[in-house]
């Protein structure tokens, strides 16, 4: 909160990425580490991307006829052993409670990492008959997953995120679904966050635990790393079959539902950050910044400039644009540096010459592109400026995305094309053995598949018949 | 979900309001049990109540200049022992997380059951100046303290809140914060739960652990218990000392800075439905009601009726009226029931000889008024009454409260008011003793002291003079 920490160095962008992350979201006051390890803090200003990440996607989620509810957060430990392949895979990231109000409890709790064993009990007592479905189910909460390494927003014991669930009669209806929640994230993503995805079915070594099929979405990060922005689930009867979700039919058959599981989470905030920034740090998508135009009063001393600056705020609020005014006593050149650090999307400057000329100056963030405005309708102007800073978001990162998405046949080419920092379409045989041999090589993965694209004939490691056609990269 | 399970009783109101309030809970579908003990689900019924408390408490806070974050689940055993008061007041019923990831945690983690210390120790670390003064920031997130009863909203070991934190250069401008936001929960509670409230300062054996003041709101329930409703606190420089919160003044001399906190839960749910219910079911606030105004159809058979209902419903939506039309294959009185005991405040009936005379049929869920009211205009209308449903529900709890509060000067006045379902006044001579006496005879607690309202000579219990009014009630 001390105005000196701002203007220390952020680390250079293109030699070392992970320490120009770290620099950004700690002196933007973004995040800080909390006093536990593994945790994070969100601080107001990175919350409140958070919050209009929620509010975005929430009025989507409704639109779907999702509602949102809310499950506890400890689950008996032998919840998770009801679904083989999901206590496998998250048994050895759990914490556990084994005291509570002073006394050992007979059965530990789990923190849930994921909620289908919990919400899949409720399920099953409420759901009774094919009237009752389809069910579906959202929430908002914090989870944890207990990890060795912290990087804020990318991995962190507990995070905050989204979680759906629903259930349907059909197995045609629950795909439909899991399919139409993976198109509202890419909508999302594209619409909101100005980050182009790739979408597609993960292989089976990287689906999720429990699953019949996982859908992800990839981000290219601008150091040519693919972000995992969210998953869409289609869960089949596993869970159903292990938590004993049946409905009683038309034909008065007692039938077990098929589910569906979708989330997002804070790790979207980390793909903002690294799919947009720069060297002087933040760049925010307008729809998620939290503000979205900074107004700097120039030569403050003047008499009439802080009323103009403040005034011209007031007009900007009502016009619903989130703008603020900086008043405090540093030189404007500080608080440039200040605000473009901090990924403002839109900072107006105004002057007593300004004044006099019944105008402004805007500066935009992407571009630094210097506008001249007036102040007769200034808000419709500063409006259309921030709609022409979203879009010319998207159709740079889309241009980054494009320009790095490179095909390989071959293992060789699998390796110099994400060395290179591009995303390496390429065909696979669809067997383990490729999969791992491309991570012990090249040290990636098989992030989607995208055979919609073309199956090549051959599997570029192998060289036997493809199945799939697959985007390989590094990830985060 | 299946639709036959609205259809079964309500234990009577008046003689067992206990098992009417579990009843109402759960037929209404606001709340499920959980798996574990102690827990709730909160379902897409009683969630939504919680999304509109929400919406509404949070541009509050805001306009105060508080800003959201979030903060970490866990926090070391440790920090609790920091304050002394704290930790006993705490630690007994505290959850704990012992094992992590497979292995055994060096020092054992609490699950927060409010957050005071780990909050302190960032505040610590940000705060450096007096130029960073005040902080205010509030979380809305889970909170967990073991409980050997559960009611759900009332008393379960997890629960929804949120939790306030500030810090202040001075006492002064502390005590102003804690009073403001005491009033800010006092104004929402009148204007929209319409739930009249007692504010004051709670006594030293009720109020928080660890707080150098304790004010309190008392909401009056149909049973005649109070309920209280949500807390302010003013810390002064315990916490800070305790987290060694310390800031350069201008003086040049480091400081201590005093502190705040205060919140309110997932129990307005349950004061909401003991303060407005009846025999029915609930009858909730138009401005918190997950639907405000549900569109019966009547004789859907005849060929129109339906097209009409969904016309009116899309007026009403357009016109910001959270209203929803009931196309289900049932009876139009089986509709009533169920909505009713749902608490929708404004029930809307159409069939074809309304539709003829271009006309609905209102029916009001507060007073069960029905009113002819014309298709035109129809938004505004139906506006106007859910604004008279609204202030009317504030008209009548206030009478309700009103009638019961009353005055003694012993302590047989305490426990015949109490036992008559009263908030009791008395004087207090200030002493535990005669706190605990009132306790042990008559089941009350003093639930805030109001000498403003005129200190009586005598304290009620020991005859002694008095230096306190304290209402005395049974509480929840």
């Amino acid at each position: 909160m001390d105005s000196k920490q701002f203007v220390t160095q952020i680390a250079d962008i293109n030699e070392n990425f992970a320490q120009w992350y770290t620099d950004v979201v700690l002196k933007t006051e973004l995040v800080d580490y909390g006093p536990v390890k593994g945790t994070m803090v969100i601080r107001p200003y990175g919350y409140a991307i958070w919050e209009n990440i929620q509010k975005d996607l929430d009025a989507r989620f409704k639109q779907t006829g999702a509602k949102n509810a809310y499950f506890p957060l400890l689950i008996p430990m032998s919840y998770f052993t009801k679904e083989a392949e999901h206590v496998e895979g998250f048994a050895p990231e759990v914490a556990v409670v084994t005291h509570a109000g002073g006394a050992k409890l007979e059965e530990p709790l789990a923190i849930r990492p994921t909620s289908e064993t919990v919400i899949g009990t409720m399920y099953a007592k409420w759901i009774q008959s094919y009237r009752d479905l389809p069910v579906m189910m959202n929430q908002w909460c914090n989870v944890m997953r207990w990890e060795k390494t912290t990087r804020p927003f990318l991995r962190t014991s507990e995070f905050l995120w989204q979680e759906g669930h629903t259930v349907h009669a059909s197995e045609e209806e629950a795909v439909e679904e899991t399919m139409k929640m993976l198109e509202v994230y890419r909508s999302f993503a594209e619409e909101t966050l100005a980050i182009p995805i790739y979408t597609g079915r993960k292989t089976e070594k990287e689906k999720f635990a429990g699953a019949v099929a996982t859908f992800g979405m990839e981000a290219m990060m601008l150091d040519g790393k693919s972000l995992q922005a969210g998953t869409s689930h289609y869960l089949g009867q596993n869970f159903s079959k292990a938590f004993n979700i049946k409905y009683l039919d038309k034909d008065s058959n007692q039938k077990f539902g098929y589910t569906t599981s979708w989330g997002v989470s804070t790790r979207l905030i980390g793909a903002i950050i690294m799919a947009h920034g720069d060297q002087r740090g933040l760049v925010l998508p307008p729809k998620v910044a939290p503000i979205q135009t900074i107004i700097v009063p120039i030569a403050t001393h003047k008499s009439g400039v802080i009323e103009k600056a403040k005034e011209v705020e007031s007009i900007l609020v009502k016009a619903g644009i989130r703008a603020e005014t900086d008043i405090r006593d540093m030189s404007p050149g500080w608080k440039f540096n200040e605000w473009e650090m901090k990924g403002v999307p839109v900072r107006l400057e105004i002057g007593p010459r300004d004044i006099e000329n019944n105008q402004a100056v805007i500066v935009r963030r992407d571009t630094f592109e210097k506008i001249t405005v007036s102040l007769d309708n200034l808000a419709e102007c500063v409006n259309a400026i921030l709609e022409q800073v979203q879009s010319n978001m998207l159709v740079k990162s889309k241009a980054h995305r494009d320009a790095r998405t490179i095909e390989a046949d071959s293992l060789d080419g699998i390796l110099s094309g994400v060395e290179g920092k591009n995303f390496v379409k390429a065909g696979w045989c669809g067997c383990r053995e490729c999969e791992d041999k491309v991570k012990e090589v090249a040290q990636a993965t098989a992030r989607v598949m995208c055979d919609e694209d073309g199956v090549p004939e051959k599997c570029a490691i192998c060289g036997k018949p493809a199945k799939h056609k697959v985007i390989f990269a590094r990830a985060y």
